[in-house]
């Protein structure tokens, strides 16, 4: 694991000159109870006092930490320096600052990503005060376009660990598939893939309760709740929302089956007609991705194509990048809606993975496909293997 | 479960007119990324989009969130309105403030205090945009006083599930003890311990790398960091400082062993002084503590009982809140060091749980012991019996 941060700490340095920092500051405290999220995909990087995670575009790596949490952080070795304090940390970060004089310090808020806005208020006030009467008060600026590059740009070894993520999440569908039948609840599926987690010794991609998301017939209710007692039934569809964690970085992905009537080989053309739909969208969107876009343009054609077949538009984002988290924040292809603030202004990047999701609510329930891919130089590649046909039941 | 969240809310309600303040609103987002630690102590209570949780002086509680996270909330049956918006949730939350024409709203700030900062700098931001060219803006305060009480006082579905995890933490404790002897590693004490946290089925109370946390002899490094390779030898003595997480709540207690050497029936008497000025530096605190006083006052009653014995003053606070967390934010016995911010100068209350902690390094060990007191109406009492006795092995 090791190997992955030691990448990823580099990678941090590299980045701050394209995004116009001289020096990245992460301020956290108890980490325990709160802490930044960008400091997961830096390393074990804990801290019970005041503890700053210092970068220079020159590419130092200060930690300053309390006397008593310095010993863990340097034994990581991701840090040239680790300067302990006792009673206060001001002079210490001070004296950092002289050394470094930078021009611009990017601290983690933003408006519109929760991933890059990791400083709390009542950090950012302890920040003024520590630097009040000095040039560095007036230097601090938002990180977020860095922050979002730097968890959304996957360097190798990440990309390693989600691909192995998503081959686990595979197998996990794949055993779905051969033990459906009619008749179950949601209830019971979400027991046996919850099992199945188990059995690998792994973790759900999202909190255990709400994954899998289930959505069996045209009853169930839809959003992020738990499953209900709606059960299969023959002429209806499931649908599943699923991602498991391992190692540290999680997949995200549905899938969903058809219920084959007595008699039948295939489905119903409307439900056919509709998956078709779905997944034309989420093809016409994996063809159109390439870096310098912006987020809500993906969107767009993904929404168009939807609007297009005659069917109303989902009432979400087309997709989100995954990584640490199953939602990892930073770019997506979000619409222009004030619930998603500068999120669909985003630009896309080669080295970041995205969700490509989007449903259909129907009669026979809900149709609904969520793949995932890695953006490339020149477009973009399948992450895992779209599904392109209904998996009949029955 | 669902009692101590139903108590827990209502004791919101009934706090927020001691601390002046009309309303109190829980701003969160992606909360599988990032939390206010405060919601952990109503209920599940997770939101994929910006969600608000409000709670009034009069006693309603409304949660206004995305279309897809309300029926999650509602089914809590903990908020009177769960109330779903799509595109935007500014003109939903400018309806309920219009409704109830707040004078002071509190919100999750606090330079001191962790768990009272759930509030991000960006969400920050976001409110004042929402609130623009309202009254409201101007009424914005930070709730940390209140969210320190809210945390702090526990109600009694609270105090038996941290009852619970201190037997629980009493039980290893107890089969450490058993099972010591001379010659073991630190890390072969983590891992014994490690499996009896399994064996149960339970977490550590803080990770699991650092938890529990070992001094084998003089040569072990002090500080939040892993187990070392010193072992236990004869004539030395082995700190553990260690806590488990029950059904959501935690202990944190420290122990101290000697290890005979042969022919010894007893520490050497150097070994003996030192313990017994550490437990009566707590004993003082304890025999101290009552509602009303400032946390630093009671730092200050042990700090002197060890600089009167002529050992140096503990580097760090005589004592923490317990509770959700180990180190669970919020009034605590705080040294008057700058790097503690205002929170030395919280007043202590009933029905409060701290920690009793501090220890003296020495040519034979770090003889160092952690105890938990609840506050009463008249003092406090012992959350578990304290260590009166140096434990001998060999």
């Amino acid at each position: 694991m090791v190997d992955i941060y030691q990448e990823k700490v580099r990678q941090a340095n590299q980045l701050l000159a394209e995004f116009g920092l001289d020096m990245w500051m992460v301020l956290v405290r108890e980490t325990a109870e709160h802490t930044d999220p960008v400091l997961k995909l830096l390393g074990h990087l804990n801290a019970v006092w005041t503890a700053a995670f210092i970068f220079t575009r020159t590419g130092e790596r200060i930690a300053i930490t309390g006397q008593g949490d310095d010993e863990a952080v340097r034994r990581q070795g991701l840090f040239d320096e680790v300067i302990p304090y006792t009673q206060s940390m001001q002079s210490v970060l001070l004296e950092v600052l002289d050394r470094f004089q930078p021009a611009t310090i990017g601290v983690d808020y933003s408006k519109s990503d929760v991933s890059a806005d990791g400083l709390t208020y009542g950090m950012w006030l302890t920040l003024q005060e520590y630097l009040k009467g000095t040039p560095y008060a007036g230097r601090l600026v938002s990180a977020e376009n860095f922050v979002e590059a730097l968890r959304g740009r996957k360097m190798p070894g990440e990309l390693a660990l989600m691909r192995k993520a998503i081959g686990v999440s595979a197998e996990i569908f794949d055993a779905v598939t051969a033990w459906l039948r009619p008749g179950l609840s949601e209830k019971e599926i979400h027991a046996f893939v919850t099992q199945q987690v188990k059995q690998r010794g792994i973790e759900t991609a999202w909190d255990a309760e709400h994954c899998p998301g289930l959505n069996a017939g045209p009853n169930s209710p839809w959003g992020h709740f738990g499953a209900s007692d709606e059960v299969t039934r023959p002429g209806e569809t499931l649908n599943m929302d699923f991602g498991v964690k391992v190692d540290g970085f999680c997949s995200d992905n549905q899938r969903v089956w058809y219920f084959l009537r007595p008699g039948e080989t295939r489905a119903p053309a409307e439900v056919q007609r509709i998956f078709d739909t779905v997944r034309g969208a989420i093809q016409a969107a994996a063809d159109f991705v390439r870096p310098g876009l912006q987020g809500w343009e993906v969107d767009a054609v993904a929404r168009k194509f939807i609007t297009d077949a005659g069917y109303p538009e989902y009432p979400h984002a087309l997709g989100h990048a995954v990584g640490r988290y199953a939602h990892d924040g930073g770019v997506g292809f979000y619409p222009r809606w004030e619930r998603y603030g500068d999120k669909p202004y985003g630009r896309i990047a080669a080295g970041q993975v995205f969700t490509l999701e989007l449903g259909i609510r129907s009669p026979f329930g809900y149709i609904s496909l969520e793949e995932e891919i890695l953006v490339t130089e020149t477009g973009s590649e399948w992450l895992w293997p779209p599904q392109t046909e209904l998996i009949l039941v029955g």
